[in-house]
């Protein structure tokens, strides 16, 4: 039924296809490929060119669908063309049209697969990345030069029992939208789009509350049922955003400039464990009360974290080993990561008969060795939060900056 | 970690603690359970009490959280506390309360596990079911002489090829709402309430396009992206669901009257297959227009399937394998079933590498070997849409009336 493994033929017969495809699109007819026009409101748009890719800064949508894909490309111009291609796809899909009008040749496949059509773009980012394997210089793809020093495979690091099957990745897609057809749809179409030049090599969903419905749970909740995000780092706080997440004119590898790193772990929770323990041991996992979110030393959600307060016997109030505590940046010398995370749940775990669910982590930085390997690293030894979650899974990519009309992902780094 | 096997220790321990835990609260001290009072407007609330269980007639939430469980329970007796203690927890969550208040006792686990505090009720549903199994004679429980007629496993259907890990159960929990984080904290609590009582056996996610965001798209797309629902009974049709869906009086087992059962296959959809196959064939496999779904003897949605038209070659326009003529009660005897499916995907096969994706597909009827059976049978056999489908796994359940106020789901089973 399929050819798992790469064959060079079908790499360019595949591109060989797409790029005709695009090719005979690309003066305009696209803008027709939603029969009845655009159904969206512009509100439910995100500007897909700019200085930096959307996905990273903007506000988090509901649904994440994340694809990691390996590549048969042997040249820099093959990868070059996957790039290109999904750019193109992308552009179209985020501003809520199909990559290619459904009414094509009745004889060939239909460009796109329908499922999105007359939805609205549904706030859809795509986000795309380039993982470390693609420039070793083993590869064979000329980039060995390019490779930007922070771009490597994670050490390991405590905590983890990792999944390979779930982990790494030549290319990955980070498709977030409130719908999750539409997100769903615009991972389906790249990997079919590019099919023989890249396979799928393993993908995520992810949920959240439906904020459309939602007013009143401002801070989402994980499956822990603690508020999470409450000290993330501000996505319109542009100071901290070029201090943490951003690559700036220093960056010396200049491709990568206005582009930032993507670490993904798949977090399970043992909630098994987790939904025995007592409240006053959660609370003082987390070092917040789980019903307000407030810190242990506060009574509202954004109160300060106290960590030299005491209590009455001497100790302090928030325990040495609380989450909070550990994971801050107070007592991790100013390191700070963007966090983009979403619930996951993947059926019962056959082995233990348990749900297999938790958090899938998405963080943006500058370098992942300095940011959250140094945090991880930490946390994976002392934080009290590491008894009930095991991380199974991990990549890193490298984010390339955004593009311009008629740009792609990465263009700079073929320059 | 955890005792996949089920001891009756464990669970009359369990029931013990679920139902002192429900008692305590059983005065209205569960009407306090989100700290802020109910968040939700109450067109968000789907009544849980009436003649039938809601979500079977009920609109069709956005997305899906479907949980099996095997039980551990000796006797009936057993049987009914799970039982009372699901639906006391279902009737306060889908009116958007917690399940007890998360400022319980500190040194005991929370009986609410949070991730759904300050959500609406979102609409959520909770149904329940019955599996054949618990009515037989030698599992001891003392029901085989309460086992109507139509529950029974399905026979061996063409066109599967069935999972076990994902198929049957004892009891069943379809949780439907508009947000997923209210669907699947609805599912664990259930879970959690009763655990060494119950084991989880298999858990499905479903999902669909946003209605929140939507108002083009009236009827949702399936992942072949062919509109999915034209001809399904309207759930308002009440002529309709007496005939095809609720059991009435004349159905010999009292305690089954005004219920009906409930059929779950998940339906995988070989995409990548689906998706190289031209327009042309997949307008033929379905019978209809891809883009406007109408048939293809008419040129919009709800213009009638003609399958006596004949086309300028002297063919049928709607060939004879198509599947809107094969699956239409036209051609199956007026047989009908209520379909309430959702998409899922669930990552990628690692035996193939494709996309684990397609329609996780539940339907409604007054007898499965009758209804559902009858027409899989046949388009096991002879639908061309079988050659881009396979069904990966199912499950029979009897769905028992609707309660009241004090009652509980089955009732009058016990009675």
């Amino acid at each position: 039924m399929t050819e798992p493994a790469l064959s060079r033929r079908r790499l360019v017969a595949s591109l060989g296809g797409a790029g005709l495809a695009l090719a005979a699109g690309g003066v305009g007819g696209f803008e027709l490929g939603r029969r009845d026009g655009r159904p969206a409101p512009s509100s439910q748009e995100v500007p897909f060119y700019g200085e930096h890719q959307a996905g990273i800064a903007t506000p988090a949508q509901d649904r994440l669908v994340f694809a990691a894909f390996d590549t048969a490309a042997t040249t820099k111009g093959e990868l070059r063309q996957v790039l290109r291609a999904w750019t193109e796809a992308a552009g179209r899909m985020t501003r809520g049209f199909a990559v290619a009008p459904v009414e094509g040749p009745p004889a060939a496949p239909p460009l796109d697969t329908g499922e999105a059509l007359d939805l609205p773009a549904a706030r859809l980012t795509v986000t795309f990345g380039l993982g470390p394997g693609l420039f070793a210089a083993e590869r064979g793809l000329g980039l060995a030069s390019r490779r930007p020093a922070a771009l490597r495979d994670l050490p390991a690091l405590p905590g983890e029992v990792l999944d390979p099957a779930r982990s790494g990745g030549d290319l990955c897609v980070q498709a977030c939208a409130d719908d999750p057809q539409v997100a769903f749809h615009a991972v389906r179409n790249l990997a079919r789009l590019t099919r023989g030049a890249t396979q799928m090599r393993w993908l995520q969903l992810g949920f959240g509350r439906t904020s459309a419905t939602t007013s009143t749970q401002a801070t989402p909740r994980n499956l822990h049922g603690f508020k999470d995000g409450t000290n993330n780092i501000k996505s319109d706080d542009a100071a901290a955003m070029t201090e943490h997440v951003w690559l700036g004119r220093d960056q010396p590898q200049v491709w990568m400039r206005g582009g930032t790193y993507l670490v993904a772990r798949r977090i399970r929770m043992l909630i098994e464990t987790w939904d025995r323990s007592s409240l006053d041991d959660q609370q003082l996992t987390i070092g917040r009360f789980k019903d307000t979110g407030a810190p242990l030393t506060g009574s509202r959600e954004h109160d300060p974290v106290d960590l030299a307060a005491k209590g009455a016997d001497g100790q302090p109030v928030i325990p040495l080993d609380a989450h909070v505590r550990l994971a801050g940046h107070a007592e991790n010398q100013g390191v700070r990561i963007l966090r983009r995370g979403y619930s996951y749940t993947d059926g019962i775990d056959p082995l233990t008969g348990e749900l297999d669910a938790g958090l899938f982590f998405i963080c943006f930085q500058r370098d992942p060795e300095k940011q959250f390997a140094a945090l991880q690293r930490r946390l994976g030894s002392v934080d009290a939060l590491r008894e009930y979650i095991q991380h199974t899974s991990s990549a890193v990519f490298a984010i390339p900056p955004g593009f311009r009309p008629g740009g792609h992902v990465g263009d700079a780094l073929f320059a």
